[in-house]
C-alpha cells in the first residue's frame, strides 16, 4: 500500500527560474512520471508541437470543456485560456505515476484545494531579480516588453511563496537538483484520502 | 540558504507501531538531529533515566513553566503533565538540526499550528489492530489493562491520520525505514517563514 499510489508534484516559478532544466536533471531518478501537458487557446508558435508543448484547441472547444467540467484548473491570461484536463491526470494517478504540473500560483491554489492529500508543491525561484533579468535577456527569445512583463509577473508570484510546501532557490543547478530529487521522492509517499479513510475504517469496526 | 536552516519532524503513532525501532534504523542517514525529550510530572519508572527518557519534574515546576510560556505544547494525560520545552528546540533549530518529536495527535496539532512552515508530520501505524495487539502482548512489558488502554487510544488516534503529511504503515521494517528516510531528508528542506519573508521582500523593493 505504501508504494503503489500515484501522487502530484506541482512546480511553479517564473520563466527563467530554470524549471525545465532542473526537471531534466532529475526526471530519470524519481520513478515513473507523467508530465502534465496544458491545454490552451493561444495560437501555436514557431517550433511548438501540438501534444508536446500544449494541446492547442479553439476557444469554443475550451469553453465546452469548461461546461463539461473537464478541467482540474483553468485560467484566462491576457485573453487566452490555459487549463489542465482531468482525464490524463486521473489515468496516470491510477497507474501509480507521479504527475508533474508546471503551473502558476493560481493553478497551485486550485490543485492543492482539490487534491491536497496527494499534492506536494514546490516554488522554484532564481536567486535575485537581477539574475532573473540577466537570464531572460541572455536567452534572446523574448522581446524587451515580454521580459518586462515576465519580471512584473515574477515579482507578484514570489510574494506568494509561503503558499508552497517547499522553496528551491536555484542558484546552483547541481544543489537545486539534489533538493528537487529528494522532494520528488518523498512526494510519491503521500497517500490519497480515500485510502486513508479505508484504513482508518478498518480500525473503527473491530472491537 | 537552502541547506542551513533547521526543521521539525513530528512522529506520532500508537505504542507498538515501532517508532523507536524505525528511528534507530534511519537516524544515522538523515543528517544532524536533535531528538526532543519531553518533560513530565509522572513518577520515574524502574530503568528510566532523567534527561534520557523524560525530564522528570514536580507538578509545581511544571505549572510555573506553563505560566512562563516555556512549553511549545503540553497536555494533561490521566492527571500527569507532559510537555515539550521551547528552549532546547530553538537552540537545535538555530544550529540547523532536524528536531524530532515523538508526540501524540494533540501535540502535533499544536506544533503544526505554531511552526507549520518548518514542520513535517508523519503518522506511523501498525498494519492491523490484531497485529498491534500481538506486538503489545509479545513485549510482555505491559499489564493487560494497560494494553487495553493503549489499543483504545490507538483506535482514537488512527481516526485522525488525515491531519498528518504522511502515513507510514509499518508492516515491514526495511520498507518502512526506506520511506521514513526519504521523508526525513525532505523535511530538512523546509524553509522558515521569516526567511521566506526576507527573500520575498528583496523582490518587492527593487524596480
Amino acid at each position: 500500500m505504501n508504494h503503489n499510489t500515484g501522487a502530484i508534484l506541482v512546480l511553479s516559478g517564473p520563466s527563467g527560474a530554470g524549471k525545465s532544466t532542473l526537471l531534466k536533471e532529475v526526471i530519470n531518478d524519481i520513478g515513473e512520471c507523467y508530465f502534465s501537458i496544458s491545454t490552451t487557446t493561444r495560437p501555436i508558435r514557431d517550433g511548438e508541437k501540438n501534444g508536446v508543448d500544449y494541446y492547442f484547441v479553439s476557444k469554443e472547444e475550451f469553453q465546452k470543456d469548461i461546461e463539461d467540467e473537464m478541467f482540474l484548473e483553468y485560467a484566462n491570461v491576457h485573453g487566452n485560456y490555459y487549463g489542465t484536463s482531468i482525464k490524463p491526470v486521473k489515468k496516470a494517478l491510477k497507474l501509480g505515476k507521479l504527475v508533474i504540473f508546471d503551473i502558476d500560483v493560481q493553478g497551485n491554489t486550485v490543485v492543492t484545494n482539490r487534491l491536497g492529500d496527494i499534492t506536494t508543491s514546490v516554488f522554484i525561484s532564481p536567486p535575485t531579480l537581477s539574475e532573473l533579468k540577466h537570464r531572460l535577456e541572455a536567452r534572446k527569445t523574448d522581446a524587451q516588453d515580454v521580459i518586462d512583463k515576465r519580471i512584473k509577473m515574477a515579482k507578484k508570484e514570489i510574494q506568494r511563496i509561503s503558499e508552497y510546501d517547499y522553496l528551491i532557490i536555484n542558484d546552483n543547478l547541481e544543489d537545486a537538483a539534489d533538493i528537487l530529487r529528494t522532494i520528488a521522492k518523498s512526494s510519491r509517499l503521500k497517500i490519497p484520502g480515500d485510502e486513508i479513510n479505508e484504513f482508518t475504517r478498518k480500525w473503527e469496526d473491530i472491537d
